[in-house]
């Protein structure tokens, strides 16, 4: 491994963090918050650490995957160990384990709260909450887009393979270029949602955090209701656009920038990402409808809003839908494990690899009549490699695997079946939905500190992909062997 | 599609059914029971319809793969419709959509009942209903072992070409002598279970009905409370032990009748299968001793026979344990779903399969360090190919897609998600236990008649493999275009 190099790339991101807090502390002494002090640690600490680990040097320039994965993965983690700091000097948690936790979900955008009360939070601190999921929703998707597929990371070859038409997985040739076009889309996506956001009345203030947490598909709110504080139909209405919109592949917004429509709407995975949507918005609505949770036009506004916030992954909730009838609460817990689509800031399954996995139900059908026969799968008219449907599938496996397993170790602190069950899609999903579906955030509180720990970890697994973090902990990685 | 040998060949069948309902015919008789009339209508029937569906011909002597499917399916239907008038004759249900859901509940070797009183039943029929396990597990062991293969069915190559070393999956060249030697082992095992149940001190009746159950790993009782009312560690031992030797693939018998003891230990499945149930029988127990199940040695025992139970499908219980630490019940679950070995009477999603995942995660892993490496994926020593890898996944993709949608539409009904998830793995899986696995089957009597039907439905498609069901209503199978 080249130490050299991983150090010294730690360190700037350690640089950029502490440049990052800034804003935060300038809110803070404007505010004449009580967090001003755990700011100025926060950027002391990144500063320090920053500028110690960037001294580092090596001859060697190459960089292996093993060094990439390294990167990514403990780049990540101490991002969320820094970005800690200001919420615990600032007594904002009991403990640091609580801070990590909280700072951990939003650079994942995860969105799961162990705050009980967020509307009395300092401004700075709030706005650095939803400012790590815009942050983490910036890097993911450079990760997913332009890195990945460089670093030759399994289940994304067909983010890479199978973009439609002249649109690959990586855009333009260079990854810098790639990165360019990604920010200017997510900048602009950014500034039409605070835009929006503020004709309907909202702060500014609010109005930039509620966007940051949005494109981000975090899910932090500055409510302890959530949007359900918000009653305004456009405002709900303005969320759930946007929660869409950041869950449709980013590449796909170059297509239409570049005027070529007919790419954006022959995307498998857009059709389907879309047909879900209003397949779920009309399932669920007419099951509450039927069920008595109120007219048809709040059964589909209720319905349009959480079916998007958890496609997208977002998590953000306007009710208790724990209480829902089993169906529709049944629609949104597959909307969970399905995520948005590849390429965008959403988590979960993702789109493509559900939309794969029918193609190759559908294939076991018709072998069955022609054991011999070669059928292709298709993805937006690119045929997809046997070797692609492995890493697919080797995908999908894992973190069935890995949600099992999970589920299973927090059971054992006591909890119920379904609520761990709860717990792990929520933060393996980077959704951030809390402790049965309870609807509001805070239920994560009064986990055991383990149970936190290990829930950090998941939705760190979660948002790199399982296999960026799996891999690093391989005895043999460590040992040069693989 | 040859309609003439389909319709011959199904009334073959229902003339056969026609003689295997004598045994229980007799035992009324012999009882003075009130379910004769039930048995003389049922003989009836199927010799009447037997007889003309027989008088069918046709020239065309050749099977497609399409009349496979038609009569293995239509054939477990049409045995378990017939089947259920006995039932339904001698007033045991209360409509025919029970009896026939006990009917096919038999033959499909899962268990479910929707009786509340089974110890008052009339001799012959109790017969009946364990018969129909012992009938169903000897039907599907030729339908899988020897059938399946020689059509060519998608998720069983694993089966027919990765067996260990010289056993192949069709054991003798031809079919005919794979299926008595199946069936040879099957008498086998049954006698022996029957002798080890007699010297329990079990009457000569129970021991032959249990014995049935077991090797079929059908699960039905003659006891309200299943195997908890026999408090004889012994006889809950050997039932235990049956039930583990009827989940391993039946080919490995004949490796021991021949010598090959290392064909047998070698093979990946039954280690994973071994190993699943000492692991499962460990933690569960640990976990129930520190939970305050009892001491040590009840802990380990109760341990035992349920991991055996849901492992091998067959659904026995002593307690009821819902009331156990979520960690206990989780780990049962898992195993219902993963099931017993291919090429046995036991169902669910199949050792194999399980085995194969867990490698092609494995070579996720290392795809990652070496994406362009060719990395063969062994089972048993044999290289699997990524065509039956992803024949796997087909199934595995369906069985979670057909759970998941299944578990939604029963939820309808108003049911909790646990619950209907619960009846839908009871039924896909062929395990049996009823509703919020409370233990005892008696639970499924309270569901709606659709409810019922769905069930029903789930059963044979579990049975089936999915795919022999899924296939023949596939609409373009009928037009012929597939």
């Amino acid at each position: 491994m080249n130490y050299g190099i991983v150090i010294r790339v730690l360190g700037i991101l350690l640089l950029i963090e502490s440049v990052l807090m800034v804003p935060s502390l300038l809110i803070s002494v404007y505010s004449n918050g009580p967090d001003t002090r755990g700011f100025l640690i926060g950027i002391a600490v990144s500063l320090v650490i920053g500028f110690f680990l960037t001294r580092f040097k090596s001859d060697n320039k190459q960089i292996s995957v093993r060094d990439g994965l390294s990167i990514v993965t403990l780049g990540w983690l101490m991002i969320s160990l820094i970005g800690a700091i200001p919420l615990y000097y600032s007594n904002i948690t009991k403990n640091f384990t609580d801070a990590f936790f909280e700072s951990i979900s939003g650079f994942t955008a995860t969105g799961a709260s162990v705050l009980l009360d967020v509307e009395s939070l300092p401004l700075g601190v709030m706005f650095w909450r939803s400012f790590s999921h815009w942050i983490g929703g910036m890097g993911i998707l450079v990760f997913t887009i332009a890195l990945l597929p460089a670093l030759g990371i399994g289940g994304f070859q067909i983010f890479k393979a199978e973009s439609p038409g002249p649109v690959k997985g990586k855009i333009a040739p260079r990854i810098k270029d790639t990165a360019i076009i990604l920010y200017i889309t997510y900048f602009s996506l950014t500034c039409l949602n605070v835009i929006f956001l503020l004709l309907g009345g909202m702060s500014l203030f609010e109005s930039i955090l509620y966007a940051f947490s949005t494109v981000g598909t975090g899910g932090f709110a500055t409510r302890n209701n959530s949007i359900g504080y918000y009653d305004s139909t456009y405002i709900r209405l303005v969320i759930s656009v946007f929660m869409i919109l950041a869950g449709i592949n980013f590449s796909l917004y170059y297509s239409i920038f570049k005027g070529k429509l007919r790419d954006f709407f022959k995307d498998g995975e857009l059709r389907l990402y879309l047909g879900l949507l209003v397949f779920g918005t009309i399932a669920v609505a007419l099951n509450l409808y039927v069920s008595n949770f109120g007219d048809l036009k709040t059964a589909f506004k209720d319905s349009f809003f959480h079916v998007s916030s958890m496609l997208s992954t977002t998590g953000y909730t306007t009710l208790d839908f724990e209480k829902w009838p089993s169906f529709s609460r049944g629609i949104l817990i597959i909307f969970m494990f399905i995520g948005g689509s590849a390429g965008s800031t959403a988590n979960g399954l993702k789109v493509s690899r559900i939309l794969i996995m029918f193609k190759v139900i559908r294939r076991g059908i018709i072998k069955i009549f022609h054991p011999r026969a070669m059928v292709p799968i298709k993805h937006s008219g690119r045929i997809v490699t046997n070797e692609t449907i492995a890493s697919i599938y080797s995908y999908i496996s894992l973190f069935i695997v890995i949600f099992i397993l999970s589920t299973l170790l927090i059971s054992l602190e006591g909890l119920d079946l379904s609520m761990s069950a709860s717990l792990v899609l929520a933060t393996l999903g980077n959704i951030g939905i809390g402790k049965g579906f309870a609807g509001f955030t805070s239920e994560f509180a009064g986990l055991a500190q383990s149970t936190k720990l290990l829930l950090s970890m998941l939705m760190l697994l979660g948002r790199l992909e399982l296999f960026t973090v799996i891999a690093l902990f391989v005895p043999k990685n460590w040992r040069g062997e693989l």
